[in-house]
């Protein structure tokens, strides 16, 4: 297996444990590592570097680090490394709950960023220098290139960047995703930026390995560990109704001449709502259609499967064991059909307003007018991060927001007076959708848009407190765009953290 | 000079007063007019349709129109329309006090646009036809071709999408404009859409001269007024010193590395503090610039003036008279430096990302950590619109806003617990500069720049309370991520509007 995996022989001296590869990191070091969406991430040197920690701290001694990645990783990555308290400053995205926990105790500073700005701001500077990257390959080719893992995200910029490489070689991922990626190497700072020569969701425009200076590698660990893939839930009656609308907005747009027939390549953030709305295009009218999104996920391969999505352009893969199983058995016929990209190409503003992406994404809240919350629970408490939805959101064709309209069992509104902190600004969220109805805000003015979201969107339960909240509003606001009462806008999110409900009890 | 003007002798029974222009326009049409920042706007037809407002409304019958235009106009426009009660909705910029006025009053529906956005929103379909254009124009070629005025704004696609098309001609307007423009055809819709071949601020990518089909001008008017332009105050004491920090912190960024010597395209703002810092380069280390943005205002003029800025690009002038006879004088050795564009290019996120702007805007308040509300007053009245600024913020190469840190008198503290509105979320704020100092906020967390902001951005009358709330949010916020007190944040607001200030009297 070795022999398969590591095909370059001058590097077989840097072959080593876990343990020995941590002890390469020391205190302070800033690590760029590989991981998006629970897959591709490191699974044995993060961990082993978390007991290094541990035991340094045992000792009395400081031992924390800068972890910068794709996205969200695994327990083996964030929860090691946060469970022992030696992450500093995590960069750009979190998912993990005792990282989470962390940073909402204050205990660890996290700089949330638009996914496709971080190899670029990493190249620019300002975040200081590099010093480890730690990535999870597939496999080391015989002139030294990489086999990239089933994600992309960074790793190229960390590899580039990087004072020091660490790479893991995953046995357990297929070695059938050799030529599944496209690395892009054109990318450069100002005043050097050319165009990117994409035009189509399937266009491949560099090369399929990593280039890495082998000089540079001074680790290499083998593994044999899944990705965290983890189970979906099935939709719920929210999800298939919040599908149901999206499904016949779409449709309403073809008939209007204002969307081809095939749509435009689909953006689709990730979880169960997004998965129903893959879903429910199998058996849509929608045919030949392409994605250009951040992540593929088990509804995107049904989609793939039933023949009705031609291909699939991602960064990573977010899938459930099920479904990794299934591709894993079936990896070079899905090839053909799928594309991993750095997440800087991925996620361009420039090829997503260019391609004309459908964009589709979750939220925490919105207001009436539109303004969406897509991080901060309560406007402090920070749920994962804002990952790639300003990307998509601010340069899509069409942007839409889909949400339930209650959550915690109907004891928060998604729809609230005012948004107790701001994400998505109205500009950018054309489509509002729960599972009481969609709202078509295009080319509306505040005050339309609040009716047409209390009207469409808000919950029963809320309906009547938003609307006399707005009718006030309209009575008694300084101005008029955009009609608001200072002293109460926030007063559901105060009374939620005092009474653990929304609704008003009188 | 009606020969010079208008040399396509076949629309020489096109001529027309405005009277008659205007009485070709119904009600319930909506029109697409020319102008941007008070440059290039149609100055005869607007008036005469206000008229013709009036006294349809004086005759009891409804009279009411939508307007499109690039961005702000002149008295012409939207103050006659405004005043007759003409305009039901407007898009996507408004500058005219009684056009905001209306709005503010909630008599006038107004959607507010990122600026790159209205043309290919108006292909999209989704905001209705257009019936008829109003674009003032330089001149008429004998091919009838026309020759741009001083904005270009959304000219080419109201002449493309309109159904009737009426010009102005305004021989006020210098002839040797003519050269000057660049008028891009390669917009598509989407899967059409291609890269847009701009890799300098400098290159010219299409024509010098607007297509027109002949067969839709119904009207054309002569015309021989002046643009809007309105005197620039001199910049006073907070306007030098933010331009002083801000030169500073260019000078730092240049030795760091982190810049070029000759900095990157600027993009400046309309407005004092604008010009105060573009005057501030005039005296300062840097030779070779250039600039990618909006508008050409006076300070960009000193700037060509002395040499240390070598081309501007734009899509209109915002000049002062003085200014505006300066250009006058001289357009013909001027026009070898300036480009005029359209604003969905001359705003177009692809290009300043690839170019890498130094984005500079002003802003109405900012809170702790540094997401910026450009336009709505305590949170409902609005101001302007918010323009290009998120063309700008979000993909500039450095995103800097600039402002006094109070505002009427000292009555309003720019700097705020919570920003009542959001325009530009704190990802798209990365360096906060008042007269107090300058917050160089990237890589930084939520907490990180809350600390610095309100070091060294608030006004030392407001920092004790800052710091204050800060630290109470610091112990009772639900979250620690950007720790804040939904029952408080929003207060000084509600104090401003109870008592004319958000100083605490106590």
């Amino acid at each position: 297996m070795q022999g398969n995996r590591i095909a370059n022989a001058g590097l077989a001296n840097r072959i080593m444990d876990a343990d020995a590869a941590a002890s390469l990191i020391s205190n302070g070091m800033t690590i760029g590592m590989s991981g998006f969406t629970g897959s591709g991430y490191p699974k044995a040197v993060p961990v082993a570097l978390a007991k290094r920690i541990e035991a340094a701290h045992a000792a009395g001694e400081r031992f924390r680090c800068r972890v910068w990645t794709g996205a969200s990783t695994g327990p083996e990555l964030d929860g090691a490394l946060a469970r022992a308290d030696g992450i500093e400053f995590r960069l750009p995205y979190n998912s993990d709950p005792i990282a989470r926990d962390k940073i909402n105790r204050g205990e660890m500073e996290y700089f949330d960023m638009h996914l496709s700005q971080v190899a670029p701001m990493a190249w620019q500077g300002f975040l200081g220098p590099l010093d480890v990257a730690v990535v999870e390959v597939a496999g080391i080719r015989a002139d030294g290139s990489l086999i990239p893992s089933s994600s992309v995200g960074n790793n190229k910029t960390w590899l580039d960047r990087a004072q020091g490489v660490i790479l893991e070689v995953n046995r357990w991922q297929n070695q059938a995703l050799e030529g599944m990626h496209d690395i892009y190497y054109g990318t450069a700072l100002p005043p050097h930026r050319v165009p990117i020569p994409l035009v189509r969701p399937d266009d491949r425009i560099g090369d399929t390995h990593f280039r890495c200076d082998p000089d540079k590698i001074i680790a290499i660990v083998e593994t044999d560990a899944p990705d965290r893939n983890l189970p979906f839930a099935a939709p719920d009656a929210a999800a298939n109704a919040i599908a149901g609308h999206l499904i016949e907005f779409f449709r309403h747009e073809v008939a209007k001449g204002r969307l081809p027939a095939s749509l435009l390549p689909l953006q689709s953030g990730v979880g169960n709502i997004a998965n129903a709305v893959l879903s429910g295009l199998v058996t849509g009218p929608f045919e030949n259609m392409t994605s250009y999104t951040e992540v593929i996920q088990d509804g995107m391969l049904d989609l793939l499967d039933s023949g009705k999505l031609r291909m699939a352009s991602a960064t990573a893969f977010s899938l459930s064991p099920e479904a990794a199983t299934r591709l894993n058995a079936d990896m070079s016929r899905y090839r053909d059909k799928m594309i991993l990209r750095p997440q800087e190409i991925s996620n361009h503003p420039e090829l997503i307003r260019r391609l004309g992406c459908l964009a589709m994404n979750g939220l925490i809240e919105a207001d009436i007018y539109g303004n969406v919350n897509s991080t901060h629970v309560m406007g402090s408490r920070i749920q994962n991060g804002i990952g790639g939805s300003g990307d998509f959101a601010r340069n899509a064709y069409v942007s839409i927001f889909v949400t339930p309209s209650t959550a915690k069992g109907g004891k928060i509104s998604a729809i609230v007076p005012q948004a107790s902190h701001v994400d998505h600004i109205s500009q950018d969220v054309q489509v509002l959708v729960t599972e009481q109805g969609l709202a078509d805000l295009r080319g509306l003015s505040p005050k339309q848009r609040a009716a047409l979201i209390i009207e469409k969107c808000a919950h029963p339960d809320y309906r009547p407190a938003l609307a006399d909240y707005y009718r006030r509003a309209r009575e008694g606001s300084y101005g008029q765009q955009s009609p608001s009462l200072p002293g109460e806008a926030l007063s559901w999110h105060q009374r939620f953290i005092e009474t653990g409900s929304m609704l008003h009890h009188c």
